[in-house]
Formats: C-alpha cells, sequence, structure tokens
C-alpha cells in the first residue's frame, strides 16, 4: 500500500526515452512479497546530467537505465563495474551514499543463461545485431569463451566495430555464414510491425543446434515457436529480462528471491 | 498497493533537512481514497540545487520544502507565486513541464485560517517568533488586515527586521506589551525538550481574547490546554499543518478533498 510509505522507503527507479511496465511491476512486486521498505516507479527526461545528478542528490537508491541513455551515462557516474566496463554501455546504477556506481545486468544475465543452458564453447555462434545490447549479448559470449562466430549486421559500420571489439567476424548477411548457434539481437520478431517476422529463414534454423532470440515480447518469438517445433534447445528474451531484473533488485536490496518468487513476479510484470 | 504503480504515476515529495512522516501519511492516504495516480515520498539533501535540478529533469510533480531549504530555493525555481513573494520563503514547488512554480501555503493556510475563525482586525497581535514560519505568520495577519501589534522576539535583529517587513513593532519581552491575540511561532511547547513550557505566561492568556499556537505536534500543547480552559478561542498548529497540506495536494492534483476525507487523512497522518 501507499500509505505505508514512510521517510525510510528506499526509492529505486527506471530511466528510458519511452517507459515501460516491466521493471516497475516486477520489483514493486517483489518489494512487497519481500516487506522490503522499497518502491520503484520509472521515469524519463530531457536532461540526462540533471537528472543523474538528482538521483546523487536526493540519495536514490538505484535506476535502471534503458535506450537511449546507455552510453550517455557513463561520464556521469563515478566508477564502473567490470560487467559495464568492457562494453561502454551500461543499463544500471547504484547509489552508494552518493557514490554512483554503474553496472550492465544484460552482460551478467546472458554470462549466466550461457552457464545455465550449458551452451558449448565450441559452438559457431550467428549474432544478428550491432547495438548495444548487440554488444553486450556478443562480449558475453566472448568472455564465455566463444571464439568462433559472425557478427551478422547490414550496418557495415557498426557490424565491422562489434566484430573488432567482440572478436569475432562479420557478414553483411547469412550467405555462407556456418552457424550452430543462432542468436538474435534485433528487433525482428517483436511485438509490433516486425511480429511476423523471423530473424533467421527457416533452413538456418533447421540446420542450428541451438536457438537464443532477445527479444521478450511477445516472449514467444515466431523464431522460438519455430525452433521449439524443430526440437532445438532455445533461450527467450524473456529469460533474459527477468535474470536482469533478478540482478538489478539484488544490487538494490542486497537479496536475492527464490525461483518460486522470481517466476510468480515474471508472470506478474508479463502479464 | 505499491504492485499498482505504472508508468503513469506521478511522484511528488518533500525536501527537508530531517524528514517525518506526516505529509508522506497525509498525501498517500488521499491519493489512494481518491484513486489518484500518485506516489509520495520524503527526502533529504546535501546538495539542493542538483535535487532541485533532479525535480525539473525528472518529471516530479509537486515537492514540498522544509527547514533549512526554504529561502534556499527561491533562485532555483521558475518563478514565485505571490503567497511567496512577499515573504521571500517558500514551502512548496509545483512542476508543470520542467516549469518550477514555487509557493508558501503555510502563509495560504493562516490567511485562512484567520478568516474561519472570525479575528477582527481590531485587535493587539503579539507574535513571539522571528524565524521565516514567522515571516509567513505575521504577513498573514498583516494581509489580513491587522495593523496593531508586536513582535516579540529576544533575537533582535531578526526581530526588529520582522517588524519593518511585517509594520508591527518589536519587543524583546512581553514586558508592558498590549495583547488581545496572542501568536506562538517558537518551538515553546513542542513534543520533546521545550513540551512542558508556556509560550506565554498564565497571566497574559487570562486577558487575552484569542490564542493561536502553530506548534503541531502534540496537536494539544499546553498553552492551547490553559486557553481551552479558560474558555478562550483557539486555533491549533494541527489545524495550520493540515491546512497548509491541503492546499499543497490541490495544488499538486488540482482536487479538492472534503471536509471528511481531510479529517481521515489528518487522524491518520497524525495518529
Amino acid at each position: 500500500m501507499t500509505r505505508s510509505i514512510n521517510r525510510d522507503t528506499q526509492l529505486c527507479m527506471s530511466l528510458s526515452g519511452r517507459p515501460g511496465n516491466f521493471g516497475t511491476r516486477f520489483q514493486n512486486f517483489l518489494y512487497e512479497a519481500l516487506d522490503l521498505n522499497y518502491v520503484y516507479k520509472a521515469f524519463t527526461t530531457r536532461d540526462l546530467p540533471a537528472a543523474i545528478g538528482g538521483i546523487r542528490a536526493l540519495g536514490i537508491r538505484g535506476c535502471a537505465v534503458s535506450m537511449p541513455f546507455k552510453e550517455a551515462c557513463i561520464p556521469l557516474v563515478d566508477s564502473i563495474d567490470d560487467s559495464a566496463a568492457a562494453i561502454a554501455s551500461i543499463n544500471t546504477i547504484v547509489n552508494n551514499d552518493g557514490h554512483l556506481r554503474a553496472y550492465n545486468t544484460d552482460y551478467i544475465a546472458v554470462r549466466s543463461l550461457i552457464e545455465q543452458h550449458g551452451l558449448g564453447t565450441d559452438m559457431h555462434l550467428a549474432l544478428r545485431g550491432s547495438g548495444g545490447m548487440a554488444k553486450a549479448v556478443a562480449c558475453a559470449f566472448r568472455d564465455a569463451g566463444f571464439r568462433l562466430g559472425t557478427i551478422v549486421a547490414r550496418n557495415e559500420a557498426t557490424g565491422r566495430k562489434l566484430a573488432e571489439t567482440s572478436g569475432f567476424g562479420w557478414a553483411a548477411d547469412m550467405l555462407g555464414v556456418q552457424a550452430d548457434l543462432l542468436v538474435n539481437v534485433t528487433p525482428i520478431g517483436m511485438e509490433g510491425p516486425e511480429k511476423d517476422q523471423l530473424a533467421f529463414e527457416r533452413e538456418t534454423v533447421e540446420r542450428a543446434n541451438a536457438v537464443f532470440d532477445v527479444v521478450a515480447l511477445p516472449p514467444e518469438t515466431l523464431l522460438i515457436k519455430l525452433a521449439r517445433s524443430l526440437g532445438k534447445p532455445v533461450i527467450t528474451g524473456a529469460e533474459v529480462i527477468v535474470l536482469q531484473a533478478v540482478e538489478q533488485f539484488v544490487l538494490y536490496t542486497g537479496v536475492r528471491p527464490d525461483e518460486t518468487l522470481i517466476a510468480q513476479a515474471s508472470a506478474h510484470a508479463l502479464s
């Protein structure tokens, strides 16, 4: 109940160009379930330096950072965790008594999912995309020990740059690309105009050993449905969005919720 | 329920040296009772300019300002309402799409209480105190038409200054001061070390026609109890704190709650 908010309640928040409801619903559900004196609210801003200055000055405990602020925040914080430094992109700020430290829980979540799903590092990776999230995912695979793979991106400049950063090759399209593990980090398949599109062609999926789609809404994209129907192991964007949010929750509160509670919070937040 | 906070929820807040719970409990009670998509939380800060910049940049809807920030905020806002301009002290900021306008709802509340209680402007006023709140109260009496009176303050510098601002006289103590209407704007009688003290001597209260004590906690100070026992009309600090909070609520939401609801919110917030 908002009535029970008092002077000791800690505020956590998000900053994004277009605030959604996932983080708000997920975090507030867990605060209530675990009886933690926290409250979470989404914001946007037209003045990022003043917004970050406000987080520091008001003692706001934590802030999730989404598009288009993930890189612009870097010079505004006081220190950068390894998870964010290597990819020069942050998605979380933690405020310890005025000291702002930045993390990238997308990277942490992808690293964790690679391990949980037991993906073999000898697989050839084909990763579509070259934006900020693609950087986090590509670097997570590199740091997990993957050495063979291709960044597939029509944009040659960003594609080649990410290939260089991550140590993989670059190709403009899938023609001739060897791919055991397909990773989609583009908006293809996302709720909206590209919902009915496939990030990889059916034949490519048939030949692959596993499919990872970072698109979280809908939780079951066309690509994931196709891969499941072909009996391929899958990792979904819903797993990423939930796991990265759990890592944020742990950074803000110091409490790690159990699997049952996480499942309940996810169901609530994605409903 | 904090679970029901979503991306459209508006945040209102307070800034003070030592955050209390009154505003948080009062405002959140009314938001819930009236089903308004708002949430309220108290803050303090060590960097006032950055805190006010954060309010603007994050689109925080409103902010109550308490000691010691009431005067320091003035150069940080974009415009000043008449209620605050005349006394150079603000207690409320309203954010309209990045434009911060400052008000003083203490002044508004006192003006309103003078009228509600039908205090005659021919009475001689004796007002103890010379701080920021004393300035709001003295100016409210002046603007309500009171012309006869004395600012009673041991601090000659601030006492004389307030006397000049408000058009009343100044005296260091009550010796020889004519007083029909006694007004206490000092911490004397407040919960804490001065709780068992009387802001005016018993004989002074006996000779007066009405007593106004701005101390809100406890709601019934020794002075108020004495005045009641002598059958004198009283105005209490609880009336001031509630009415100024109602005016803040109206400024933030555009909604004026009815008397029953205000009484319920007060009982909840002062409990």
